[in-house]
């Protein structure tokens, strides 16, 4: 038995992909009992040089080729960057069975797909859309199916995973620049170091974790890591915690609390032992407790081309024996989402102040209007003319931080209000309802 | 569409299973679109007090009933202990999906349970036979199926994981004591302080990583923790290391080095980081670099029910698609086994030496003649008739020790010899070939 595969793009992925495919081919068709070809890959510029030999014929300009061969059953979509939504729903309606690593697809326009894949009977696979050569996708879908997940956190982005420790020594621009250097960010990393890839990531992963239909649009907010600065890593330390750029998904009495930003994670956490480029993904459930899946690299050619062929395996195996074992994720219910106002958490709130006697008089007395209690703090000795404060407030509801942070601003005395960063503190475990 | 499921056994975990599906089988119908029921449940004693509620007639005393009844197409074998192989052999031939938990039956009897399973073209899972709630199994056989894993370390056992905590600020009698009294070990623990435990799931792991037929009698040297004192925790902090049971699975040009025993593990690596009862899963690949699964609780009702139900979930979704989705695991060569003797390690040596001049030049003259060389050395200050030497050795054959150590035992100045404890080092790193 022979199946024929349609391939779109070579770039970074798609040359990883073929690489791999190339080098197990054997392993793979001596586990199937079958033989798997990519017949024909669609690409923009078919003469250009590439790293990877290509046998003459394969390579093609035209994508529509790959949806009118009859004889190809399975299409690889490695374009990335949200472009090819029309051309995999079309492959979908030609009943050929997708596979895509595109997080945007799915994070935004999941909903289609998924009920386009169904009603053709086709495989719609996706494991490569989240962390890389982390099986993250499977690891909820299949491994953890039975349990009811209560909360999701994860390390979805290593490029700024890999500068956080940076930051923490340097300065953000010198983060950046060696992260840049390094291959790591790129040249505009904004999609990375705002939190928006992670925020993406989030969406795909709350959907399979709480099985409902989450959208990107669902997450907020979104913040990303730029605010940061070495002295926040110096404070968080000090209080035994490390600071992670965090995708989090909770189930508080059927509204999913959906957010990504930086938090500080207690150094025994195990998110915080996922350090460099690494990726790393956490649940707690009812029934498996916690859970952790990681560190693993969550990006690069190498890694992600093992996930892709893993789900490309699956889909085999399933033409092989005349079926789809697709996961059942069509027909859920659209997520309801938890105003992030109404969460409770410690934070982290850092202010310049006035080298003024009433400065922290000011500062305190704006806490106290809102009823925020604080649980630790410090100001380190200075000369200069702006003094600095930073503290750990007990948990109290995000509203009232918001409202305090609006009076800190408008106060003459603070000259400066840091963005409040939230504290993954014990109060919080297996938190279901918010304390 | 209905499924009906017969279940053998309910014990501990049996009874977690059952908990937990009536719990979310209203989740389960939904997802599926099916309706799973569980109608016999064979006991020894129907007539026991049962702490779950299990309606009039499900609770039958002869086994054989579930066979014989042609409406139940999925049997759920949750015996343990390697007594029901018999029985899962004919399940499988009443062409019944059989899930199971049972590691023994795997780890020995896996070779033909397997190959009649694929005759008879049903499922045989085996989900909670290793790492309790914690998916490793699919993770291997799914999840990474398209990479070749080089190597495999895993921390198998809870109760010994959390022993090595507590011998290291205690002693081992009291360690196991503490361990029995919180429910962590069995009265009689030899099973998991000898490492056998570990081994059997071993087995099972290095047939999915490494696709190639592998049972518990290729597992070798098997030891376990019962030697260790609190002094070898001493050292191993002093030199950045932890001490864990340690399975290694290595893929060494075609042959496998399979062995359980302590390990010296450097402080940052991640399996230093599953403490407590929780099980850790790490794994080196060629295309995804090195990977966990773990943290996660390997034992306990709840847990190893979701993974069993996990299993479950698939088999149902198989039988309404009209499919069988195991992994093709029974056409597996059989694994050679690479010789102990021949791995490179740096090893750590402990010596009780007689107080005498030239008690420490025969100790360095034997490992002179072996050709070991000394990477690290330390003699704490003693008034004690006895002095104590540890010291780590540079990469050397462990042929080269076991020489040395049978040297130490016959010589008069050397009062005790330990065990030698492999280390695992950065020149070890990705290695393939064993240096």
């Amino acid at each position: 038995m022979e199946i024929k595969v349609g391939m779109l793009g070579l770039g970074t992925v798609g040359t990883g992909v073929y690489q791999l495919f190339q080098k197990n081919q054997g392993l793979y068709q001596k586990e199937l009992g079958c033989q798997i070809n990519i017949t024909k890959i669609a690409v923009a510029h078919p003469e250009k040089e590439r790293k990877v030999q290509v046998p003459a014929g394969v390579l093609i300009e035209d994508a529509t080729e790959i949806l009118e061969d009859p004889e190809i059953q399975v299409v690889v979509e490695l374009i990335g960057g949200g472009k090819s939504f029309e051309y995999d729903l079309n492959a979908l309606k030609a009943k050929k069975h997708l596979i895509t690593a595109d997080k945007f697809l799915i994070a935004t326009g999941g909903d289609e797909l998924f009920r386009v894949a169904a009603e053709n009977n086709v495989n719609l696979m996706f494991g490569a859309s989240v962390g890389g050569g982390l099986p993250v996708i499977r690891w909820l879908k299949d491994g953890l199916r039975a349990d009811k997940i209560k909360r999701l956190m994860a390390i979805a982005n290593g490029t700024t995973n890999f500068m956080l420790a940076a930051i923490a020594v340097l300065s953000y621009d010198t983060a950046l620049s060696l992260a840049i250097s390094k291959g790591y960010a790129e040249p505009d990393p904004s999609f990375d170091v705002e939190g928006l890839d992670t925020a993406y990531k989030l969406a795909i992963l709350a959907r399979l974790a709480f099985r409902r239909r989450v959208s990107f649009k669902d997450v907020y907010p979104v913040e990303g890591i730029t605010a940061l600065e070495p002295a926040d890593f110096t404070y968080a330390n000090r209080w035994g915690y490390v600071i992670k750029l965090i995708a989090w998904a909770e189930d508080r009495n059927g509204k999913l609390d959906l957010r990504v930003h930086p938090m500080f994670i207690p150094e025994e956490h195990p998110l915080a032992q996922i350090v460099g480029v690494n990726n790393g993904f956490y649940v707690e459930g009812e029934a498996i407790g916690e859970q952790t899946l990681g560190p693993g690299l969550g990006a690069g050619p190498e890694p992600t081309a093992s996930t892709v062929i893993a789900d490309l395996l699956q889909v085999c195996q399933d033409i092989k024996n005349s079926q789809v074992s697709s996961y059942p994720i069509n027909a859920l219910e659209k997520a309801e989402t938890y105003p992030v106002t109404m969460i409770v958490n410690r934070y982290y709130l850092r202010l310049a102040l006035a080298n003024e006697a009433g400065a922290l008089a000011e500062v305190t007395n704006i806490l106290k209007d809102f009823g925020i209690s604080i649980s630790a703090f410090d100001q380190p000795e200075t000369t200069n003319p702006e003094a600095e404060v930073a503290f750990i407030t007990w948990p109290t509801e995000e509203l009232n931080i918001y409202k305090a942070s609006a009076r800190f601003q408008e106060n003459p005395k603070v000259k400066k209000a840091y963005p409040p960063i939230r504290i993954l503190s014990e109060e919080e475990k297996g938190g279901d309802d918010g304390e």
